[in-house]
């Protein structure tokens, strides 16, 4: 057996880690008898030297394994986990729970908290006033069996290696691999114990993965990690070059699901229908999904389980019915175009820090959300601006945050006399049988 | 400005760091405001993407002036610096300094102390009864002027960035980049205030640098970062792939270098040769250094110097005329050849390493050192030893010692029926002016 320096040594040779290697490192880690300092040489050596989709799946097992296991065996139905690698507007979990339950089906998520210029799916959830979104194990059982879902923070118990390591290469540039990136996904989904796994892999200027390719990569192995493990796997490839609604911001991105879920059409729609469509032909093998959904929609069936799991947890229904009361923050200032020409690119990741620096979002890990404060964006890729319109509002309670927020959002675009080819909103679905790509390449 | 977390982020993408980054590492270093997992990663993205000369000389630089800098001023003759990357019974430097100060050159020595299977001069030197090694900086300046030279186990002020991030590369598996062993020896070089810097870099299996090739690299780095501050810098290229005598440990070395002094031969007497001539001529250009050394020692005279010094230390100059009151340490064991043939390698590591177990060396940093403990080491490369032969001889203070040490001994060497071509001691002289072979290649 290895000392964990020679482990080091290992990998900087550019060679692979035995599974008791990865495990002495991760028991290392959560009892903290490795020091920092050695975690942090081993974790740049495998962002610049690679691992194994065989060594990622080890290490993605013993990071589940380092914490508490969700138990789920109450919930007899098929249990079904959306995760996305993180986006600008991208609300869509809020969509498809409820309309996921209305279809008969179970969730038992569990959602991180958001950072920098992505949002948290809690953190939206929490505008609803008097609701819990930190909730005991029972209680989550409770309102999956009662609801069909049930949403709440990832505990600190669940897969702790990994949020130890996450915050280590938070501090030294060492995020951006593939194979931590993938661990660090799915050692909290298996952790989660759903039995059907659908990740939204994100790309583009507000994305994690700035490329497809990138992106592609990151869905293969994480799907090779989930099936090895005895998942259903799947990815939806999906772009983050703009965001999904108008509405970046607690407040107003509740009330765009709630807009959603009464039939307004946008992005955000159309992303939580295609994840309900895969997710259960996966769960089930239906074809119909697309249908199915456009009807929970219609009828108001998905709305209704939004306003059955609010009522159920606690939560205030009446922002359910007039999501009018979710109020922007006080201090607003309009920005309106300095020039005009076709909207060719989006800078996402300055919008969704725009709000975060307003208060809508974390800065910093640990800084607390103002849920009024963010950014109503109005530029679409391939539109006309005319100097003077307005391209976007910004909300916030304190006035100083302004001169920040408005320097990105005038940096976020860039004006063309040609109008830009259109973006598709989706790229390919990943599986285990192979890659369906939406467009021709 | 960037922030460290960019700093590490552009090294990990191979981009070389700007003079302020580097400052702002090492200050950070100093200060302990970057915590050692930030220093550790960038370490590790160092060894695994390089730095070109410039950053090298200029990492070389503030690590330079990270602590005291050595006030040589009123020591107004040219002052020599020789250092060995390490090696194995590499005594040098305690006949190479009499012999110096003999023809009338300075030298104001600040060693580090052995670790693992190489040794330190100063604790060699301490085998001396009543020699004290750690000297105050008036005590190395009047021991200096008066004998001209002084030998001091180097203070913690000197270069600490450079003790703080070798202690942190000894943890993090980053020990063995190029640029960074250059500048950690050049630092304390800088420090040491020197005119001239002999660089002794060895090469082979007791050495740091396996190949010959690595030690050039090594080798020519030294130079320019050392030429850039300038300081007269040139390295000769040795052989460690034997011990060059066959005394391993504190006391027996000390033994062979009063043996040297006293005109007995071995490939101790032959570097130390060499460095002397290669010294003087870079000091003041003579060409006649080696028979000015023979004369030396020939004479007398260097053995005097060596006298002179711990004379006027407060050492006990009875040793020097009676080097055989260095005793081996009480308990020995003789070890015998279970085969016959020529010796075709050895693994010189693996006999500093015995000598080390048995207490004549640190094992760990920390260790207390068994001045009499050791390893007398009879084979060489070439010869032929017959089954039953002794080839080497284990002293140490304690039994439970042996065993280890004896099985590292049976496994440092390899015989073959063929008699291996003969190994040059000198591979080759580099300066600025270029690089002298001593041997055709």
């Amino acid at each position: 057996m290895l000392s964990f320096y020679e482990i080091i040594e290992k990998k900087k040779k550019g060679l692979p880690l035995e599974r008791e290697e990865i495990q002495l490192w991760i028991d290392g880690v959560v009892q903290k008898s490795i020091p920092p300092e050695q975690s942090a040489a081993l974790l740049m050596a495998i962002c610049l030297k690679g691992m194994t989709e065989q060594e990622a799946a080890t290490l993605t097992l013993c990071m589940a394994s380092s914490g508490a296991v969700t138990d789920r065996s109450s919930v007899k139905g098929i249990l079904l986990d959306k995760h996305s690698t993180g986006g600008v507007s991208d609300s869509t979990t809020l969509v498809l729970l409820p309309a996921l339950a209305a279809a008969g089906y179970y969730s038992l998520k569990a959602s991180g908290k958001g950072l920098g210029h992505t949002g948290g799916t809690v953190d939206k959830l929490a505008s609803i006033p008097h609701l819990p979104v930190t909730l005991s194990s029972e209680e989550r059982i409770r309102l999956t069996l009662l609801c069909g879902f049930s949403v709440t923070a990832a505990s600190e118990d669940l897969a702790p290696a990994d949020k130890i390591l996450y915050d280590l290469r938070d501090r030294t540039a060492t995020v951006d691999s593939i194979p931590l990136i993938a661990a660090s996904v799915m050692s909290k989904k298996l952790a989660g114990g759903s039995d059907v796994i659908l990740l939204d892999v994100k790309y583009g200027s507000g994305a994690f993965m700035k490329t497809k390719e990138q992106a592609l990569t990151l869905a293969k192995m994480m799907i090779s990690i989930g099936e090895n493990a005895g998942r259903k796997t799947a990815c939806l490839l999906s772009s983050m070059n703009q965001p999904l609604s108008p509405y970046v911001g607690c407040n107003a991105e509740m009330r765009a699901v709630i807009g959603v879920l009464r039939g307004e059409e946008s992005d955000l729609n159309k992303v939580s229908r295609e994840l309900f469509v895969r997710l259960t032909e996966l769960a089930s093998g239906r074809k119909d999904g697309g249908a199915q959904y456009d009807a929970l929609i219609a009828s108001g069936a998905a709305l209704q389980s939004l306003r059955a799991y609010v009522q159920a947890a606690g939560g205030d229904v009446g922002v359910i019915d007039a999501p009018e009361r979710l109020a922007d923050a006080p201090v607003s200032r309009e920005i309106c175009a300095e020039a005009s020409g076709y909207v060719n690119e989006i800078n996402c990741q300055s919008v969704g820090m725009a709000a975060a620096v307003l208060g809508g979002g974390r800065v910093r890990a640990g800084d607390s959300i103002d849920h009024g404060a963010g950014v109503q964006y109005l530029l679409r890729v391939g539109d006309y601006v005319n100097k003077g319109d307005r391209i976007a509002t910004l909300y916030t309670s304190d006035e100083n945050k302004l001169a920040h927020a408005e320097a990105l959002i005038k940096g976020s675009f860039a004006l063309t006399e040609d109008r830009p080819e259109e973006q598709p909103l989706f790229y390919a679905f990943v599986s285990k049988d192979g890659i369906t790509y939406y467009t021709e390449e």
